[in-house]
């Protein structure tokens, strides 16, 4: 089964989360994700400013097989990837940064930030996420399934597929 | 069938090949490429001191694909494309620019140039390039077939298929 790469809880989430919204504050960008090569979201952040964002699942899919791609041209010149890549349209543009071997950093900015300053931040952030990862000692939080559930489950399928007793 | 989008003859070839040449010399990039959104390599550049490049036409192939690709990203936000594209790794990178609706412009450069500088000299490179197709009052040369290849083609097709006359 497909399943994120990464997984962030408890106070290391909370960290993550305090960099990103950082991130955002000092480069004036409008968005701040953390994307798995898989394609996953696994933390994201906007601006109060910036307008409703695209689908970020869409987005995040398109840059991490696009990120994939991007590799087999490093390859070719002996790279094993490309630590950073720009992308800058008329009004938007992207900054994606390695966040070790299984994450992505990607931030989303406007004409209203400078680049330089985009890249500044988010290398910053990329390194205080590395930290906050590295330093991680929070457990995977327990998955109970109680009483409550169990019932309900039971009932949903019953409904679904009879209950066995008529 | 798959065919080049833009065609450089003459004098045009001539021009283009000249501005390719100085925007390696001013950028210390290692290779300047005009490619096609197909993927097809239409002209190319290697500064005397670069080591050998990998596969242009492989290179090309990836660098359109990818372009497409983007582009899905980028009307994701609206844009109908990303109009520059850097990506860097540990000692290679490359700058991408549109060339017209057709073309792209791809920069290869390593750590012994500076971003400012491709990304300066290769946007000249553009202006120029699109001054130099605007002006172009190049026919495409007539291809003739004479006497000896009709003849050979004959020989060679009677070879594979017999000469009908046994």
């Amino acid at each position: 089964m497909l399943e994120p790469s990464l997984d962030l809880y408890g106070e290391t989430f909370d960290k993550v989360d305090a960099v990103l919204a950082d991130l955002l504050t000092k480069s004036h960008a409008r968005y701040a994700m953390i994307i798995d090569r898989k394609g996953f979201v696994l933390m994201h952040r906007r601006a109060l400013w910036a307008p409703k964002p695209p689908s970020l699942d869409s987005l995040a899919t398109l840059i991490a097989s696009n990120y994939s791609a991007n590799t087999a041209i490093a390859n070719l010149f002996g790279e094993a990837a490309f630590k950073e890549t720009v992308q800058q349209g008329a009004e938007v543009g992207t900054y994606l940064e390695e966040l070790g071997d299984k994450a992505l950093l990607v931030t989303v900015f406007d004409s209203s930030a400078a680049l330089g300053r985009v890249k500044l931040f988010t290398k910053k952030a990329v390194e205080e996420i590395r930290v906050a990862l590295r330093d991680a000692k929070d457990e995977a939080p327990d998955i109970e399934f109680d009483q409550e559930w169990s019932s309900s489950t039971e009932a949903l399928l019953d409904g679904l597929f009879g209950s066995g007793k008529s």
